[in-house]
């Protein structure tokens, strides 16, 4: 029997290996591999299971593996690093067989999906019963909860609401020897080390996510809005570190550059300024007594007031993601690449990065925004667009922007990744990330767990 | 050469092999072995090693894996739960010879402390400079920074302040091929597994700890103080779900049942009644703010306020820490056990530990407090007194009250440790914790790492 046969009869309806099929799910958004989708040179998957149920996909996993066939795990595609990338030769193992809402617990505030259970669509069932996740990735609306775990994404709501490896109470995924894991659902545990977190991140290369439980909140109050305008990054940077430090805690902060704010809030904030818009929540009070202190430091740190309208623009906008195809057909390259770094070193990381892609031949654009605030520190999330001779240099100009980008950062000691992952474009700054002896580890554990290396091969672990 | 004469070649006078220094050595806090040592039948190590280095441990590290020697990892031996006990082939690795600030960086609030520093002189080294790492385990005036990470410890102020894995940075380890590791200073990375969270809860079984980072806090203001009493477990605990549920986060949230609301607060609340102390801290204006809204959600749920005097007497006495020689000698031996579960299942959880460890016979006393408030969940913990008819029985009691108490915790779904770790005492339990796939993740990994099995063995990993 073939691979294809077997999977045939073990799937039926569930396994699909039309064109339309295969072509829709051989990739991420990753660019590179969209470029290639768009010059009709993609590899298409030999097939793609769909399995409905957990034990399907251990089944699946187990009969792929008994002929030594690569899987790739894929959720919703939203992924951007390319972490999912087809062979000819590998099954796609999607999730989207498995979605909806498995149990909710409104005493102890959690709720069970099946990992292909699109993220808009899990926060908007635990609105009807009066939770939310507070989970907001921009691709909220197009990415998978199984997606938001393999990744170890991050929310815009992430500095007062913590990012998916905190809202995650438990998980369930099929190892790559066909064992179905199940974490422990307990509010914490030091019952030797957290297992669930290898599982965070792995980026379907030590299992396939089959489901999450999320630990809900419930519904805020409506929050208080507010933004304010920088003379420039640092002055911005600083402003926010006084905010954060003290312990205050609005779940949305975000200060764009001058070039961004330009970009986005031009009706709203005078030209050449950096502006910083809040979202403050709580329980009853606690909203405004942030937003009265916010203020305060915001002012005392040299910045001023903002027209409510920017802020109100970024929530109507913030879940739109662009089409690179798009910008292909326009000439043009782009991409994000989002880093972190301590207080201190962050307005130098700002410089550096913008200034190495800038320096970069054919880019037309270098800019940044900070999203995600810590005790310690925060990331940048840089967006670069380039406008190359043609097609032909699309590939070299799009490398040459990553390299110049992950450059400067390793050189500023950044972490080379706060929250789309390592995919394979990052796969090659891996060693500056986790050193020797960390990428000894993720080796190691790779190869006691998937010991054939079937398990979406090409990813995360560095050759 | 002998292991003996090549460490002493390599250590110098950093071996130690005298029968006082290998004696107090030679296991944690763990009842059982404190047990044996007053039976003076506790075993002792070949040797004590206390490398004052990171490169020091990593060599020795390499040179008793040369000799096949298991090593047990140590700092500073207040575990209790059996996670340092000699065997007589086995080196200690103790961290006791790498202690103190390494640095301090004010703008990114960050301190590096060696592994083998006290708790409390890392807390007061900090406070030099205006900030708090925040974390306050009973222990910490015996324990060390190393033994938080080891173990995945909580403090007393985790319900605001997180637990260790919230508050740890960055960390590095000798791990048991002699490699050492360093986690990438950053504030977040989304770049695979987080490799720190195999350290953290590791017990010496996957490396040796060497030198911890913390995200430091900036020293609130002095805080506010209440206490409120209850008829029951069930119905503290309903109040202070509804506290946590909102989003009010006091740093210390501590629920006691009638017999330990009598044993520590009987000049304060009156018999019979079930006392929730909190501690309310924050950025200015917040503590006010949570104090009042906490007092309200306390009547509304049926408490009444306490006596003061109760927080102030908890206060006084936090870190005092009970000798199981001074109870042998008085014919008594003791424990606790933590444990944690959802809301939901929380009275039932006490009610069923509780009569559990009750019905062994020669039990005395079997109360519970709560201490670590989660959004979906707390923990219990448990202390249990038994008058056994002599040291004959000690062991065979102190085994059935730990085997009556895990049964009960496990029936009722609750996770196995809350924070004191698994050790020898729980490891008979870890495949209810894990399932029998986690079961074969954790081995796998401790074989890819430790491949012969030299580093803390017999501790976490069930056989």
């Amino acid at each position: 029997m073939t691979l294809l046969d077997d999977l045939a009869s073990l799937l039926g309806d569930e396994l699909l290996i039309d064109d339309d099929a295969r072509r829709s799910r051989a990739r991420d958004t990753w660019p590179r591999s969209e470029f290639d989708q768009w010059q009709a040179r993609l590899v298409l998957p030999a097939a793609i299971a769909m399995p409905s149920t957990t034990e399907r996909v251990a089944e699946t996993v187990r009969l792929c593996r008994a002929h030594g066939a690569p899987m790739i795990p894929r959720g919703a595609g939203s992924g951007c690093v390319g972490g999912v990338l087809a062979s000819p030769d590998s099954v796609v193992i999607s999730t989207e067989g498995m979605s909806g809402l498995r149990s909710l617990d409104p005493v102890d505030g959690l709720a069970s999906f099946g990992a292909g259970t699109m993220g808009i669509d899990a926060e908007n069932r635990v609105r009807q019963d009066g939770f939310t996740i507070g989970h907001w990735p921009q691709s909220i609306e197009i990415s998978s909860v199984g997606g938001w775990v393999a990744t170890r994404a991050s929310g815009q709501y992430s500095t007062a609401y913590g990012n998916i490896e905190d809202i995650v109470y438990s998980v369930e995924a099929v190892l790559p020897d066909g064992s179905i894991y199940r974490s422990r659902p307990t509010p914490r545990a030091s019952a030797g080390p957290d297992l669930r977190q290898l599982l965070l991140g792995s980026e379907g290369a030590l299992g396939i996510i089959t489901e999450v439980t999320f630990s809900l909140r419930p519904l805020p109050e409506p929050g208080v809005r507010q933004a304010f305008h920088f003379e420039d990054m640092a002055t911005g940077i600083d402003a926010v570190r006084g905010v954060i430090v003290p312990g205050w805690l609005p779940p949305v902060v975000r200060l764009y550059d001058a070039g961004e704010t330009r970009r986005h809030f031009r009706d709203h904030v005078p030209k050449g300024r950096c502006v910083a818009i809040f979202l403050h929540e709580g329980p009853p009070g606690h909203a405004a007594l942030e937003a009265v202190a916010v203020a305060e430091l915001c002012r005392a740190g040299g910045g001023e007031q903002a027209d409510l309208g920017a802020v109100d623009h970024w929530f109507e906008h913030r879940n739109t993601v662009p089409t690179w195809t798009e910008l292909f057909e326009q000439g043009l390259v782009a991409d994000t690449i989002e880093v972190a770094t301590g207080w201190g070193q962050l307005a130098r990381l700002y410089t550096s990065v913008t200034d190495a892609i800038s320096a970069v031949p054919k880019v037309i654009a270098a800019t940044a925004h900070s999203s995600h605030a810590y005790r310690s520190g925060a990331n940048l999330y840089f967006t670069f667009a380039a406008q190359p001779s043609g097609p032909e240099e699309y590939q070299s100009v799009y490398d040459a922007c990553w390299t110049a980008a992950m450059q400067a950062a390793t050189g500023c000691g950044a972490g080379i990744s706060h929250h789309h992952g390592i995919g394979r474009v990052r796969r090659t700054w891996m060693a500056d990330e986790l050193g020797d002896a960390g990428v000894g580890v993720l080796r190691a554990v790779k190869a006691a767990l998937d010991p054939d290396n079937l398990m979406n091969p090409g990813v995360l672990v560095p050759d």
